[in-house]
């Protein structure tokens, strides 16, 4: 004993505690419940220095996630040009994390969480609904927005997990581009389109 | 020893034999590659056994995945009223199978482990894509069949996924009814819309 206080001293020392106490937290509680504060307290050591280890809650989520903080930097400009061209860039950023292996293979981890325990669901949920979808809510801002992201958000993960998980094909081997603007399409579709329109009888004149 | 055959009598133990050598078969080999007469082999039976027990080979699948069997038989009314109306039909169809919590649970078995390894999503992947999408493809038709196909696919079980594992709102909570038309529509426009044509910009006039 040395009689200093619980603080961790070395760096890394430090980080490793602040991901595990957060790894720890957010399987617990989920997303939402979860402070830097508490992950702070939890790992012994200042609120500050998981600031400036991670930056805020959604990168120590994603570090104690594994995944890399480069995935989550595309979310921020995602409605750059406004809610009628986000479609597009969701699916394309979607789409480059999902074919990047080390972007990948935590995520397909996170989904394997959820689909096998409620508590892993319900912190995918929490982090997918609030911190990915919530702010294109807010963008949209009518009344069935919650409705139209969800629906985008299922169309999203849907069709990673049907090209990058399943291999579905020919969606497997489709090229990355006809991939972007066909997803992109739907979930502009989703997200500002006539929700209820379905498709052309086949045998009907096209635009 | 009794000197006879391997055959099993009782009927209880030979169809406990045949779903054991199914399952054993379909996790090794995937959907496509087993045959009914393997299946039969394997549990020491006659393959007439088997079809008489169970039907063919999708309700063999269903069986050793212990998916109830009226879950499936849906799907061969998918497309009576043509592909037209295939998406509402396709819609009502997975929405029922993973509101029912004795289908939902093998469905969330398979998906666990097609989200965990190889074999088991190239299982799924043959399945899915081979004996439900198959024949809506079929009846498209169009050289892009198999493209919109996979895409109605990826709809379909990201809106389940996202309804009924990870509980997103508001889709987890929205009724039925709501849900069948809305995913009923998008999967209809992958079918048979436009694919490029994105939503109307917020501000433009509505039908």
């Amino acid at each position: 004993m040395t009689g200093r206080t619980g603080r961790r001293p070395g760096g890394g020392s430090s980080r490793a505690a602040i991901l595990n106490a957060a790894r720890a937290r957010f399987a617990a509680e989920g997303y939402d419940a979860v402070s830097v504060r508490a992950v702070a307290r939890d790992a012994g050591v200042d609120p500050a220095l998981v600031h400036r280890f991670f930056g805020g809650k959604t990168e120590l989520f994603a570090a104690a996630m594994q995944v890399p903080p480069e995935a989550w930097h595309g979310w921020a400009g995602v409605l750059d040009d406004g809610v009628d061209h986000a479609g597009e860039r969701l699916a394309r950023l979607v789409e480059r994390e999902w074919a990047d292996p080390a972007v990948r293979s935590p995520l397909v981890g996170l989904l394997r969480g959820a689909v096998t325990n409620p508590d892993a669901a319900a912190m995918v949920r929490e982090f997918v609904g609030g911190e990915l979808l919530g702010p294109v809510a807010r963008a949209l801002g009518t009344p069935d927005a919650g409705l139209r992201t969800a629906l985008a958000g299922s169309q999203l993960i849907g069709a990673a997990l049907a090209r990058h998980v399943l291999h579905l094909e020919p969606l497997a081997s489709a090229d990355q581009e006809t991939v972007v603007t066909l997803v992109g399409a739907a979930v502009q579709r989703m997200l500002t389109g006539d929700l209820q329109r379905s498709g052309e009888p086949l045998g009907a004149p096209r635009p």
